[in-house]
C-alpha cells in the first residue's frame, strides 16, 4: 500500500495494466499471450456469464459442445472465413512425445506421431459447427437451430494484454440456422439487443449500436452488427458482435434443406459473440485510481461488512450484529462478506475493498452499536455517511439500484461530453490529435476513404451507427455525397 | 421408431452407442476421437455442473481459470506426470497458416511459424497451475489454496466411445496448495466425499470408495482415492478421482512456503476431477432397452405433459388446464415441459420422451378434463396412473422423491447381486469368464500379481476399498498374506 498507484492522467494504459493485477483479476501466465484468470477476476467473470446465459436461453436457445479441434479441410472450405484466420491459428501436428535420446530427463516431439492433417485450435467455430449441421438439417421442420456454446477460442495474436487481446480467450459464440434471410437477419439483430441490454443494464455500460463497414465485418459474413463502448480514455472498445452470414457457410458446407414445397435451398446463418474483453470494457468504463469499481449487479461482494475494535469483548458484539446485518442482507438476494481477520487492520481492509470494487463498505465499531448506526461508504462516489441500523437493508437495496443507475449516467455524461461532429478532414486530423472521444463524420463509403483515415490518423470507423438520424451531407475527405455521419474513434 | 433399438441382452455396447445418439446426447464429430455434445446431453452436464459447482463453493473452493497450453519445459518438469501423459499429448507446433503456393484455395501450415518451444495442450493441469502457484505463495499465510477449473483437456486416445473416452473432453479439476501433510490428505479426502455425495444423492449412482494400487495411481501422485461404480454389464467405471500429490510438484515446481517460524518448506498439494464420463455412467447405471432413465435430481425437464385431442376447442380446454398444472409444479421448482406441437402424434412423443428418459409424463385428454384426472406415467417403473388433478403438483413432488431413491437402490441391489467373493485364483477365472461384477479377492499387495492377473483375465484391481473391514487371508494368487480384500473387476 506504500507504493503510489499510477493514476489514470499519468498513463492510462499503465494504470489499466496495474489495477488488473492489483485487484486480483488477471495475470499473464507462464505461456505466451495467455493469461491466468484468479478467482475474483473470474467471479466477475462467472457473474456475467450467469446473466448471458440466462438471457440466451429466455430467447430460445440451447447450449451445447462442439470440438476444440479443427481439421485443415473443413476450416479452410469457407475461404473468406479461412483467409481472414489463418494468420493467427494455432497448429497441431503432432499426438505424442517421447523421451529425448539424448537426454532421458526431457521430452521431444515424436516425429513418427505426425497427424495425416492437421489440426487448427478454433479461433472460431463457424467451420466445425456448420460441418456437424450438415447432418442434422434435413428439411424446414429442422429449422431454426438456436445453439449457443461456452468455450476457449485461441487467436495467435503478436502484442496482447491482459483480457483485451490473449492469444487464448473465453468467450460464447451463438450459431443459428434459419429457413429465411429475413428470419438470419432478425435473428441478428435480436442478439445485438440483447448484448445491448446486457451491457447497458448490466456493466451500466452506454453504447452504439451500429454495423461494420464491409472491412471490418467479420470474416465470411454479410454483415456485422456491433455494440461500441468509450472508454475512460476516449478510444472505442467493440463489446460484442453479431453477424448475418448470409448463406455463406452453408454453401462451403453444402448445407440444404427441403422447404414446405419439397424444394432444396440453401440455409441462412448467424453467428454473434461476446468475450473475456467484457472484463476489460468493464473496467475501463467505471474504475478509478484508487482502483476497480464494479456496478452492483456484476459484484461478486456487493457488500463488506469490516469490524473495529480494540478488544476481544467488542469484536463478539459487533460479529452478532454484523450477522444479523448479513442475514437481512442475504434474504433480499445482497452478496455480503464479513471480514473479521484479525490478521489485517481495518486500514489495510479498507483500502483492500476499494481495490476491489466493491460496492458498498459498512464498518461497525463499538460507538456503533450504542447508537444503533453504522459508518457506510459507497464505492462509486466515496461518500460517507452514519446510517441507522434500523432499515438498513432496505436503505443498502436502494443505494445499490442507485449506483447501478448513476454509473450508467455517469458513464454516458462522459460518452456525450467526448462525441465531436466534425465536418473537415483537418478538423478531424486536428481534434483527434489533441483529444479522444468519438467523431461522428461523413464518409463517402469507399473502402480506399476508410484506408486512408487508418492509414493517416490511426482512427477507424468504428460503426455506422443504427439509431442515428439520416442526415445529407459530404464525405469530410473526398466531399462525394453521403447519408449519414459514421463514428470514427481509435480503438482497443 | 419404426426399426427395433437394439437391446442390452443381445449387444449391450451396442445398444449403448445407439442410446447416446437416439436420445440426443452426443454424436461423434468431424475430428478424429472428439465428440459433439448436443443439446439435450449438454443439458444434463449443465444440471451436473451446477450441482457439483455449488458443492466445490460450500467447501470453501474458488473457480479460476489456467491457461490451455502447457510449454513442453513445463510440462516434463514433474516427471512421472510427464511420463505418464507424454504418450497421448497433442502438440501444437506452429502458430500461422499460409495460402498453398500450388493452390491458392487451400492453406498449409507456414513453415516460417515455428514455435521455439513446443505447445502441450493439457491432458491435465498440474504443471501449468504449479508454475502459476509459485508466484502465489511465499508465506503460510497465503496458504491453503483451493481452487477448481471447468476446462476442456485433451488426451489422444487411439480407440475411442462416446462420453466414455474422447480425445476431448470437457472437466473440472481442482488443485489445492496447503502447508501440512495432513491437511493435504485431509482434502483429498474432503473432496471424495463430496464426489460420492454427488453419484449416490443426485446420479443416484452408488459407489465403492477406495484407493489405487501403486500402479493405477494418477501419474505424479503420493496416493488416488477414487470412487468406483458397477454398471448393469457388470462392468466398473471409475467415476471420479482424488489425488494426495504429497510434495511432487512443489519440488518440481520449486515452491516453497515460510512457515511460522520462519523456516522454508516445500508445498503439499492435492487435485481432483470428475469428467463428461460421469454421463456415460449416468446412462449405463438407470437406462433400460426403451431408452434413458434419468434420475429426477438431474433431469432438465422433469415432467412433460402432452394433450391428447381431436377437436382444436379439446386443444385449448386442454391447454388451459396444463398451464395451470406447469404454474403449480414451478412452484415447486419442478422443470415441465407442455408439448402441443400439432405436427407430431401423442404416440410418437410418448416414444421420444421415453428415449429421452423425462421421469414423469402427463396425458390429459377431454375425458380427464371431465373427470378431474389425467393419465400419469412413471419413466422408471412404467407404471401407469389415473391420478386427480387435486393435489398433483404434490403427488409428483413425492413421485419425483421416491423415483430418485427407487433408482438409488434398484441400482445398490443390482451391485449386491454382482458382488462376489472368490477365495481361490481359479474360482475367479473361472466365475469372471462367464459373468460380470465385482470380485472381492485377497491380493499381496505387489504389482507383479496384480500384472498377471491383468494379462490373464483382463480384470484389473479397481480399489483397495475404504470402507471394508479389515480380514486377514491369503492371496489368491500367491498365497502370500494379504490384509483385506481389493475390488477386482473389468473395467471402462
Amino acid at each position: 500500500m506504500a507504493q503510489k498507484n499510477t493514476t489514470r492522467e499519468e498513463d492510462y494504459s499503465k494504470w489499466y495494466n496495474d489495477l488488473v493485477v492489483r485487484a486480483d483479476l488477471a495475470e499473464n501466465s507462464g505461456v505466451r499471450g495467455c493469461m491466468v484468470i484468479k478467482p475474483y477476476g473470474y467471479a466477475i467473470w462467472e457473474k456475467i456469464q450467469a446473466q448471458l446465459d440466462k438471457m440466451f436461453k429466455e430467447t430460445g436457445h440451447q447450449n451445447a459442445y462442439f470440438p476444440l479441434f479443427v481439421p485443415k479441410s473443413l476450416f479452410e472450405a469457407e475461404e473468406k472465413n479461412a483467409e481472414g484466420f489463418a494468420k493467427e491459428c494455432a497448429v497441431v501436428t503432432h499426438y505424442r512425445l517421447k523421451t529425448d535420446p539424448n537426454n532421458p530427463s526431457k521430452l521431444i516431439v515424436d516425429p513418427e506421431a505426425k497427424l495425416e492433417e492437421e489440426l487448427i485450435v478454433r479461433p472460431t467455430s463457424e467451420a466445425i459447427i456448420w460441418n456437424t449441421y450438415k447432418g442434422w438439417i434435413q428439411s424446414h421442420r429442422d429449422l431454426p437451430i438456436l445453439i449457443n456454446q461456452w468455450a476457449n477460442v485461441v487467436r495467435w495474436e503478436m502484442r496482447t494484454r491482459l483480457f483485451l487481446r490473449t492469444a487464448e480467450f473465453l468467450w460464447q459464440e451463438g450459431h443459428t440456422a434459419h429457413a429465411t434471410k429475413t428470419e438470419a437477419i432478425a435473428e441478428a439483430e435480436l442478439m445485438l439487443d440483447v448484448y445491448t441490454e446486457f451491457a447497458e443494464q448490466f456493466m451500466a455500460m452506454p453504447v452504439i449500436r451500429g454495423r461494420k463497414s464491409e472491412s471490418e465485418r467479420f470474416a465470411g459474413a454479410d454483415d456485422t452488427y456491433c455494440i461500441e463502448a468509450m472508454m475512460q480514455d476516449g478510444k472505442a472498445l467493440q463489446a460484442g458482435t453479431s453477424h448475418f452470414l448470409g448463406q455463406n457457410f452453408a454453401k462451403a458446407f453444402d448445407v440444404k434443406f427441403a422447404d414446405k414445397e419439397g424444394k432444396l435451398e440453401h440455409v441462412w446463418a448467424t453467428s454473434w459473440g461476446v468475450s473475456t474483453r467484457l472484463m476489460g470494457a468493464l473496467i475501463m468504463t467505471h474504475s478509478d485510481d484508487e482502483g476497480l469499481v464494479l456496478p452492483p449487479a456484476l459484484a461478486p461482494i456487493q457488500v463488506v461488512i469490516i469490524p473495529i475494535h480494540r478488544t476481544d469483548e467488542d469484536l463478539i458484539a459487533i460479529t452478532d450484529k454484523a450477522m444479523e446485518v448479513s442475514i437481512q442482507l442475504k434474504k433480499l438476494g445482497i452478496s455480503v462478506k464479513y471480514d473479521d481477520d484479525t490478521n489485517k487492520r481495518p486500514g489495510w481492509k479498507f483500502a483492500e475493498y476499494e481495490t476491489k470494487g466493491v460496492p458498498v463498505r459498512i464498518a461497525i465499531g463499538p460507538r456503533d452499536l450504542e447508537n444503533g448506526t453504522v459508518e457506510l461508504v459507497r464505492r462509486d462516489t466515496k461518500e460517507k455517511a452514519v446510517v441507522e441500523l434500523e432499515g438498513i437493508d432496505e436503505h443498502i437495496e436502494e443505494l445499490l439500484a442507485d449506483m447501478q443507475d448513476s454509473l450508467y449516467e455517469r458513464a454516458k455524461q462522459f460518452r456525450t461530453d467526448n462525441i465531436h461532429k466534425v465536418d473537415t478532414y483537418e478538423d478531424f486530423k486536428e481534434q483527434i490529435k489533441t483529444k479522444g472521444g468519438f467523431y461522428l463524420a461523413h464518409w463517402d463509403g469507399t473502402s480506399e476513404t476508410e484506408e486512408k483515415i487508418k492509414t493517416e490518423t490511426q482512427a477507424t470507423i468504428r460503426c455506422i451507427p443504427l439509431d442515428s438520424e439520416e442526415e445529407e451531407g459530404k464525405c469530410m475527405v473526398t466531399g462525394k455525397p453521403s447519408k449519414g455521419r459514421v463514428v470514427i474513434a481509435k480503438a482497443y
